[in-house]
């Protein structure tokens, strides 16, 4: 029985192993969970890193060190990309400086659907005002359209040294356009060894994109700057609220988007998937499973307070709490978010509006 | 007789004129020659065209319309050079709003050689210099490095109209390096249409580059902004001062540089592969070569004197003028041209300067 609780949800690491194999991605170690402290480390949401130990070095000595990611801006941002960005903003407690990169020209480049850069500059003006309602402060920013020359050159000088093999070998045949979008990307994480100096990074990734991580470090050995191969920590995706999806930024059911009102969030939770059983005798008896459930992995995901979670955690899988129940805490948790969050907002549309169009 | 007798080059379209067939350009013709009333147009340096008689049209109608073309940044500037910026300059006085980009990202990317940025803008630097010595003014030029934001992401968006498929066809196997050179040049075609309004353009180049005016032309149909897909002209270049040589930036012995002290210059031309017979006798009798003359061909390309032009090619022709006499007009002639360019070369430092590094 014992072996069956899993809270933290450490099982399921179990579904990546075969990556952190054959990439040479490794599992994060506990010593490196005592580090941070925190509940994306603790809960098994970060699971695997590369050169994590190096940056952890760095910051224990308050040597230079950095964590870069990327906003993609070709849709709504939800709770899925919130536990990134607080990951991002982890690292900037712990003494990282924080490059948070506002991907226009990425995600218009890259997505047929975004058919002008200023469409992709909507995206991107809600995506920041997102971040900075987060926590990301303004000096951590950086927005791809508005870089000055050193960062489209550097874009320019990586093309030299990536041959068309190898981006073959690591992505098979993408278009001009991903090309591009790949060039951006690599220059969204290096750069800052340019613009400050040659020193360790991380950059949070998902699995999907480890293709980049690998090519970017390769890329670092490769360019005259002396830069030092970034590392990078996988956190894995929060899945979508309905059964066997993601979550997304295109399926309004699948995803809390941070723009929701209370009401739409409220709705979407209580028509989400969760652990229960088909009746409620059966799940007095047998007890939720919380390890399948789109409601708990929200908690999981979002929720600071470790006593409340395990509280949740025992009292679903006892039977003694019903999903009914249950979602209406979910729902009062995160409308709670929402109502503070949307406010912190509101005062930061100004504050993302210049820093997108106010260098142009 | 009459048939052999060529003082402007004409017989040597003939061995362009299979291009003309098999990529659908246009020979000049007279009433365009009429048109410019230009040594380059009359003597049949510009020997080809794509949709000449529109911007004919617009400049008759005092229509906007533009002259774009690009300088390397990757080597010394030569005579050949000057025969195109001459061109250029003959578009302005015509009534075209002239842009002259100094490709310096271009020529860092394009090029193994040029291992920084840095490097390429300082053969920026020198090449502007001399451009603007030449008579380009400060306002008809643009510095890739220095463009601003909407410029870059015209360069990333035209990658996502571009297939694989199109690049591989037009330019064979090419490496990234090379492809966004590739996308830089479309886009110094084509955002003054962006950046001003679509008009029709013209684009001086080689037949060599005619496949980047071909992808630009169905770019600028692709392309969300109602682009008028730009025409081109085709000057022959200057050959080298070499039998059996191009005039190039990385021979000295092919080219007389801008930068030639007369000196230099002077002990080049005495060098310089010329039309004369092997004996002065059989010269008396014969007749000099000018067809195949490296001196002649320097006068056909730059000396404006329609008459002293004429009277060279007679005097050699009928044997009257040995090659060591018309060697030393030609020192005189390059050598005043030298003598005055460089002093405005000096006046032009600063601005130059300014132009590359000045919005840094």
């Amino acid at each position: 029985m014992s072996e069956r609780i899993d809270p933290w949800g450490s099982t399921q690491i179990k579904d990546y192993e075969h990556l952190f194999k054959e990439f040479g991605i490794n599992k994060i170690t506990e010593e490196q969970k005592k580090f941070f402290d925190h509940r994306l480390f603790r809960r098994n949401i970060v699971v695997g890193h590369r050169d994590l130990d190096k940056l952890i070095e760095a910051l224990k000595n308050k040597k230079p060190c950095y964590c870069m990611s990327g906003i993609a801006s070709s849709g709504k941002l939800h709770f899925g990309h919130k536990a990134i960005l607080d990951l991002h903003i982890l690292f900037k407690k712990k003494g990282a400086k924080l490059f948070t990169g506002i991907a226009d020209i990425d995600g218009f480049v890259s997505r047929q659907k975004i058919s002008s850069l200023e469409e992709a500059q909507k995206y991107a003006e809600d995506n920041l005002t997102h971040a900075l309602a987060l926590g990301i402060e303004p000096e951590d920013i950086f927005v791809q359209s508005n870089m000055n020359k050193r960062y489209y050159s550097l874009v320019f000088e990586m093309s030299k040294h990536v041959t068309n093999a190898e981006m073959k070998a690591v992505y098979g045949d993408i278009d001009f356009g991903k090309v591009s979008a790949n060039f951006l990307q690599y220059a969204d994480i290096l750069h800052p060894q340019l613009f400050e100096k040659p020193m360790i990074g991380t950059v949070p990734v998902s699995f999907d994109q480890d293709p980049h991580v690998r090519l970017t470090r390769d890329l670092a050995k490769r360019l005259p700057y002396k830069m030092i191969p970034p590392g990078a920590v996988y956190p894995l995706h929060q899945s979508g609220l309905k059964e066997g999806k993601k979550m997304s930024s295109s399926e309004p059911e699948t995803a809390i988007y941070l723009s929701d009102t209370p009401q739409e969030a409220a709705d979407k939770l209580k028509r989400a998937f969760t652990g229960g059983r088909d009746t409620e005798q059966e799940q007095r008896k047998s007890g939720g499973r919380p390890e399948i459930c789109k409601i708990y992995e929200m908690y999981r995901y979002h929720m600071e307070d470790e006593k409340k979670l395990s509280e949740l955690y025992k009292n679903c899988k006892s039977g003694k709490m019903l999903c009914g129940e249950c979602k209406k805490i979910c729902i009062e948790f995160v409308t709670k978010f929402l109502e503070e969050h949307q406010k912190k907002f509101k005062k930061m549309q100004p504050i993302a509006k210049k820093l997108i169009y106010g260098k142009s």
